[in-house]
């Protein structure tokens, strides 16, 4: 039995509903479907998400929301248009849904925007199983409730509760298709919760998990998840298989095919995970399994982020003092940042985290704290900093690894800012400026992919 | 004016002391000595402090130690004898304060042993006083109490007094030679507490920056220090100049040269540190300054220690946990135990430390806290691992000196368990295992150092 998740382009027009219905009939296996809210059909569109997201601030602000009401009904009903289904009585229901909700959380705003939000998962899931149905296919929409996904009543944030997975083994036994909204379940007592960043990608996964599914396949819009950002580099290596450990790392830090938070539950199944084109499923996608064979490819992928920064310490006889890098992670906790990283050398020690979290007074707050508390020599804030990973399960054993990438830094000009090699054993990390992440990343490319093409042409 | 420092083989016999004397006649700003113990005169001969320990340990044994007196006594008789000196008195003196010290402190062995282990410097001090004399220079003992080295009162770990600065500044006024023995002060309640490791370094750099000296001169048995362990490359680079912090970092990890905390009286004083062969004075010796150019050679040096572990613990969505790294550090702290450094992944963190720390119920009570108190997926200690610095002022700035290094592990088969670089400005840390160290510090040594010889050539 295969878990199916289509992703918002996946089911942003009727042309789209109708590749998914030919992907759901072209395998008997595809018996539990999670679906988005319809994304966007060219470039300048507008996903239902986010008009939704424009209706609750219409409400909360007292403005007039009867026309955003519209906008989002009709992108249902030109799908239901585009696939000549008598589905008006289906698109009277979704209206009369925003407004009851609209009535019912007037008042509670986060609360507003969850339900608002979750809407457009749960009426693309309505309509998805009414088309299905209108094809012959015994298909049936159920609620996240009724499936039994059960969350933590953290609006924007859900996290799953454990009993729920007891209650979801039961969808192995349904005999029809079953069409399940992604994006939020329920709190116990009995309100809409939405999933953080990646919702739908964790209902999938918690779906798969939960009803122990052979395979959680994820439809999206390219062909497969490349070893590299294609923006950076043009026409990057096409990944077969990666490993969870890769793929974590891998989506960590500038990889946004995979949200990191929604591999947690199939990986811990032990589910295999394929990354498939919806316009293009005969292409063979993307495996994210527990093994690889990597002898011939230790590297899978390079990711990169950018916006951090590095708070650099330095003292004299800082690592005779027993405590030292407690004391200056504990001045960061006690503040809610978290860090990346924290290289540390006799007499200096460096943290590096992402920069957005040091707004004016907090900087200031910390540099103050930190010179008063810890009595450093020095301290000074460097920004602009880009972290960039080298991943591949492959390397930790592979000698010459590390020397590819600083020979390629080398030959390319750039200046290595910091080197973490050695806690991980699936990563390798380099941080530099900013300005060069370009640069460096396609050095980088070329250092590691670029042989492996030429061998095969 | 220079204070001059003579380790244990500049001052172990009669030869070593007329070589000193030469020495202090030859350079009119030699104004203030500072002498260690006696040390080894050949191979297998015993240091005078290794034979005070055992004199101090037959004492609160119990056993017969008369013995061991006239061996230590004979050790300075010897020099005497050498040196053709009038000395008896000098000598009988010296038997009666050991064993005047041996009555005082019977009972306190913590004492007795520093009282003892201080005399192997305050005779030698003493007697080169009265060689000196009878040369005819104006020479002087000066007991560190006179001289104003006030301590903390902890036997074997004294660390300074600030106040004591100001006492030695009037050494500087001092008309005549002033001999002192290094190793020990005095606590303000007058009992003598030797430093730490190192401690005569110590002392020599407590009076230099205390007096003023406008050279800190110290003399060993070796032309200058080394870019690598003479016994790990034959023949290895001198170095004419180095920073007070390349000296730092590299006698940190197994550069036995200089005991890193003698730096910091010196360095914070700035007053440049000259090291010179007692026995080939002539030799230009190495220069420990500030500053130095650094265009052409970046790596100063490459150091490595052994004996070295990694605790390794792995949790799914650690990123997420704000404070995990502070609390794993907690531990540590709690249980007493420093940390070399602590590289953290995703998923992942590592804590390097001296293995040593971690004896048998210490290591399995941190392995169970960090269990259940952290809830980690997994947690091994990995053992037997080497640290290998390569330091230079050069490095930040200079694109390319961690390619030259990864690129010769790799040449050398050797695989890099760990590298850290970015939070010290002037080295780079490599974990290897233990059995690649030597081969690991002559790859690296012939990429950094090799080319500038054949240059040279």
């Amino acid at each position: 039995m295969k878990v199916a998740k289509f992703g918002g382009s996946s089911v942003a027009s009727a042309e789209q509903f109708r590749k998914v219905a030919g992907i759901i009939q072209s395998d008997q296996q595809r018996r539990i479907i999670v679906v988005s809210a319809p994304g966007k059909r060219y470039k300048a569109d507008t996903k239902v998400t986010d008009l939704l997201i424009r209706l609750a601030e219409a409400v909360m602000r007292g403005n007039e929301y009867d026309s955003l009401i519209e906008a989002v009904v009709e992108r249902y009903a030109d799908i239901a248009r585009g696939l000549e289904l008598q589905a008006s009585e289906v698109i009277e229901q979704m209206k009369a849904d925003l407004q009851q909700k609209i009535a019912a959380y007037h008042d509670d705003h986060l609360r507003l925007l969850d339900a608002l939000k979750a809407s457009g998962e749960d009426h693309n899931a309505r309509l998805m199983a009414f088309y299905l149905r209108s094809l012959g296919m015994e298909a049936r929409y159920v609620s996240p409730r009724e499936a039994g996904i059960f969350v933590t009543d953290e609006p924007g944030n859900a996290q799953i509760l454990q009993d729920s997975y007891e209650k979801l083994s039961k969808l192995k036994q349904c005999s029809n298709i079953v069409v399940i909204p992604g994006f939020f379940g329920y709190s116990l007592t009995g309100h809409i919760v939405t999933f953080p960043r990646g919702g739908s990608d964790i209902t999938g996964s918690i779906v798969a998990a939960g009803a122990g599914a052979d395979v959680y396949e994820n439809f999206t819009d390219v062909d497969s998840i490349y070893c590299v950002n294609p923006s950076m580099v043009e026409n990057p290596r096409q990944l077969r298989e990666i490993t969870y450990r890769e793929m974590r790392e891998l989506s960590y830090s500038g990889f946004s095919v995979f949200h990191d938070e929604a591999l947690e539950p199939v990986y811990k199944a032990g589910i295999p995970v394929c990354v498939k084109n919806t316009n293009n499923p005969e292409a063979p996608g993307t495996w994210i399994v527990a093994k690889r064979d990597h002898r011939n490819v230790p590297v899978a992928g390079i990711a990169s982020d950018t916006g951090f920064c590095s708070v650099n310490v330095s003292k004299y006889l800082m690592n005779r003092e027993i405590g030292f890098g407690r004391k200056l992670l504990q001045i960061l906790e006690d503040e809610g940042i978290s860090y990346e990283h924290a290289p540390s050398g006799i007499d200096n020690m460096s943290v590096i985290l992402r920069a957005n979290q040091l707004q004016g007074e907090k900087e200031q707050r910390i540099m103050d704290r930190i010179q008063t508390e810890l009595k450093v020599d020095e301290i000074h804030i460097e920004y602009g900093l880009a972290l960039i990973m080298v991943v591949g399960e492959g390397m930790e054993r592979a000698v010459g690894v590390a020397a590819k990438a600083t020979a390629a830094f080398a030959q390319a000009q750039i200046n290595i800012e910091m080197i973490n090699q050695g806690s991980s054993e699936v990563s390798m990390m380099f941080g530099v400026k900013e300005e060069a992440v370009n640069k460096a990343v396609r050095a980088l490319y070329d250092a590691y992919f670029a042989p492996v093409y030429a061998q095969k042409e």
